[in-house]
């Protein structure tokens, strides 16, 4: 019996941000695989079973996943936030495309999800206002090049960046090598977010000048957004200012 | 006696993808602002009260809104997708930057959504599965020389592109320019991805090679993804191909 396969998103970690599709899905699966922490987000029912790995692992959980679909079983593969950006909808297109044909018999299912830079775009106002890009600054798997390389492109060109994947405890350099890069394309006084976990216990949020902004306010769980020259600080009496870019540009 | 507003994202339209936390909001508002479509999305109690109003009157109700909150009322600002992707987050922000000091003191918040190209990314794989970009091709707000520009840069640095309000009645000729200008820059088999109203029955769900990318697939309710050059597709026999953009890179 052929089993299926759903990859899907719990969303940035706020329960009340998963939707009743993600719930769904979880309820119907019977294998659920992925990264330890997204895993325990879940609560599982005895019958269901868990099989966590480390987040460096992505396209072996991929096809020990699609394995396990292949003998019948309902599988789900959870990633935080949206399963599709920088996660690990990606992860399992490449083991079908590189895989046994089997694989490609498989009813597959992705579930969409609101992934990090929408919650921390909420919690500071709306820095995403406009044009904007995600750009991952892991070089695990690209070379450190195109990755400065796009930096420049995009600052140059105005859009909002979203970085994905900052900083690691094996990558303690790229972040502020990106915050140099930027400074030499961007006012010193552009805006940078830092958010984690936001709507949970641990939200960690800050927004500093891109003259200030420096790896202490990251690790590899925050989402760190960078404005553009036209972003802007709205400032409330008693309240968090309002981070926004505006939905006009004059060019 | 202050009252507060709530800018809320119901999610592509497929209600299974509106969040938990979007609909507690909406359980709580009094007074809903929103573009009729979006509000005809909501089911509203007697005592609940609507105001839509045109698509292109973004700051205007962004004002009433703002106005009605300082009156005492409990308002939501409904956006589909995300509020702050091209939609009421920005305008809001916009609004209370420009507008009397009162609207400073309102209690705000933002409650994010499933944007639609993550809903059109997962029905057609993982597309955004490495860096990507978001651009509106709307150029009532920005010239389009700028737009011109910011498609010929991210298609160069080698971002997956997803176009927002790709065209309408009085914007007809945009997206075939957008086509001929990344012809110059992507391969003629680049995936081309047109996406509408994902889950709900009247959905709309194509993939095309960009050299025969075409606006007769998109409306203003469209989201396109243009591949990179390194974006693939995997086909499957007897259902629709996974199209995927690897997490990896040769640079």
């Amino acid at each position: 019996m052929m089993g299926r396969l759903t990859v899907l998103g719990t969303g940035p970690g706020n329960p009340a941000q998963t939707t009743p599709q993600a719930e769904a899905a979880i309820a119907a699966g019977e294998w659920f695989f992925g990264y330890g922490p997204y895993l325990d987000r879940l609560s599982l029912r005895p019958d269901q079973q868990r099989i966590a790995s480390d987040n460096r692992e992505e396209i072996d959980r991929a096809k020990a996943a699609l394995d396990a679909a292949v003998k019948g079983k309902a599988v789900c593969v959870v990633s935080g936030g949206d399963p599709g950006v920088f996660a690990m909808a990606a992860a399992i297109c490449e083991a079908i495309e590189h895989g046994p044909p089997s694989w490609r018999n498989l009813d597959i299912a992705i579930v969409p999800g609101v992934t990090a830079m929408l919650a921390v775009a909420a919690r500071a106002g709306a820095p995403l206002g406009h044009d904007f890009c995600a750009i991952s600054l892991s070089d695990n798997l690209k070379p450190w090049p195109v990755i400065e390389q796009r930096l420049r492109a995009v600052s140059a060109a105005g859009l909002v960046i979203a970085l994905y994947n900052p900083i690691s405890k094996s990558r303690p350099w790229q972040l502020p090598a990106a915050f140099a890069i930027l400074r030499e394309t961007l006012p010193w006084t552009t805006p940078v977010i830092f958010g984690r976990a936001i709507g949970r216990p641990d939200e960690h949020f800050v927004v500093v000048p891109l003259s200030e902004a420096d790896r202490q306010h990251a690790d590899m769980a925050t989402c760190v957004i960078i404005g553009s020259a036209e972003t802007r600080i709205v400032e409330r009496p008693g309240r968090d200012p309002l981070v926004y870019s505006p939905r006009s540009t004059g060019g």
